[in-house]
């Protein structure tokens, strides 16, 4: 039986239904998504084993979902350090980085730098629609990541990787392997080459939209917004 | 040490404030209600208890909360069916109906009928805007849910029962005492009166809006979005 994954058409095609037919708003999904995230981060790495996180906020959804995420860490007791430079002009972002700076959360400008002072860095730089090549000030964040002595937590993609075939073959991420990497709603192309802890999120997707984009509704449990699969995305 | 509760018109002027200069949307607080709530009706009554759970929805907020739980609850492996008599023309509701449907959750017109063949009910008619008399078609319901021989969970209150006063001194409600509360923020005046399982759900709120407001965040666990308390509100 071949598993099936949610190739970077698709992902924007399902996006986009959910958000059209499906009812959903894009702040109920990045809620949804950012409350996944936190809850994977949680589970590899709570708390008691190092309070504080380093978010990489790219420009677009990953940003965004890096910036929910960061809110319900700190409810978590954790302590959230934000980049986020490259801040969108888009109405719901402003809002999700208010309700950080609400919660005085410190925004900080230079990532290679903060990252040698981290227990754990969540890289939700590049998402599903990442394609081509890492534009500044990033080159500098994957560098950072790369070689982190932290782990590494990516959102739905480790950055820099091509949504379909995975890291780079040279240069800029190609070394590039987070410890921990959660992906929304399912598991994209990539994740064959993946190996470390993988958990899919977004418990919200109706089954008969998972029939029409051919993918598989894993297995939750109790109240859990994720569920940890195999790093190729199966059951464990 | 005297507990802070949250009045009526201060309930308001938080909801006002976090949706203006605390920058949410009611599309997240909404969301972040009912999962909060979903989570308590989980705490007490897992779906091995029983799967069926009737959620009665109100016109206004609390109603949108019960909608957004019925989601979550249904994807936690529930039953749930809706009785949503007084359906607003307001988008966000029609959309979080929209999601309910696209789960082929049924929706039912008579509420004291379907509730004599469920497990559970969750009552999620009357927030803390509620005043005055419970109007049509809402009698019934109030009265089924003050005869039922199955566990009931309010919303934020028991409705039909006045926010700073509690229950009615005679007739209708006067002897609606639900099993579970879930308060969302903060507890209201009426959880003076209140005798059963009591929960404190909305972990989201910055200690800058609490210390304003003049009441305690309670102490959560783990990625908890609810906190039980003592039937007065205190810490447990």
């Amino acid at each position: 039986m071949s598993f099936k994954y949610l190739g970077a058409k698709a992902a924007a095609a399902l996006d986009k239904e959910l958000m059209s037919t499906g009812a959903f708003s894009i702040d109920q999904l990045m809620e949804l998504a950012g409350l996944s995230v936190s809850q994977a981060v949680f589970r590899v790495h709570p708390p008691t084993k190092g309070r504080r996180i380093l978010i990489a906020c790219g420009p677009g959804n990953n940003g965004g979902d890096g910036l929910v995420a960061a809110r319900h860490l700190f409810q978590y007791g954790y302590e959230p350090t934000i980049y986020y430079p490259k801040r969108s002009n888009n109405e719901l972002y402003k809002r999700l980085a208010k309700q950080l700076e609400d919660l005085e959360v410190p925004f900080v400008q230079d990532f290679p730098t903060a990252a040698k002072s981290t227990d754990h860095i969540l890289d939700a730089v590049f998402g599903f629609s990442f394609s081509g090549e890492v534009r500044e000030p990033f080159p500098a964040v994957i560098r950072a990541m790369e070689q982190s002595t932290v782990p590494v937590t990516s959102v739905d993609a480790p950055s820099s990787w091509n949504i379909e075939n995975g890291p780079p073959q040279s240069g800029l991420g190609s070394s590039f392997n987070p410890d921990v990497l959660v992906s929304l709603t399912a598991p994209k192309p990539l994740v064959k080459h993946f190996k470390g802890r993988h958990f899919i999120g977004g418990r919200f997707v109706a089954p008969a939209i998972a029939r029409k984009y051919d993918f598989e509704v894993p297995e939750y449990t109790g109240i859990d917004q994720v569920v940890e699969v195999t790093p190729s995305g199966q059951k464990l």
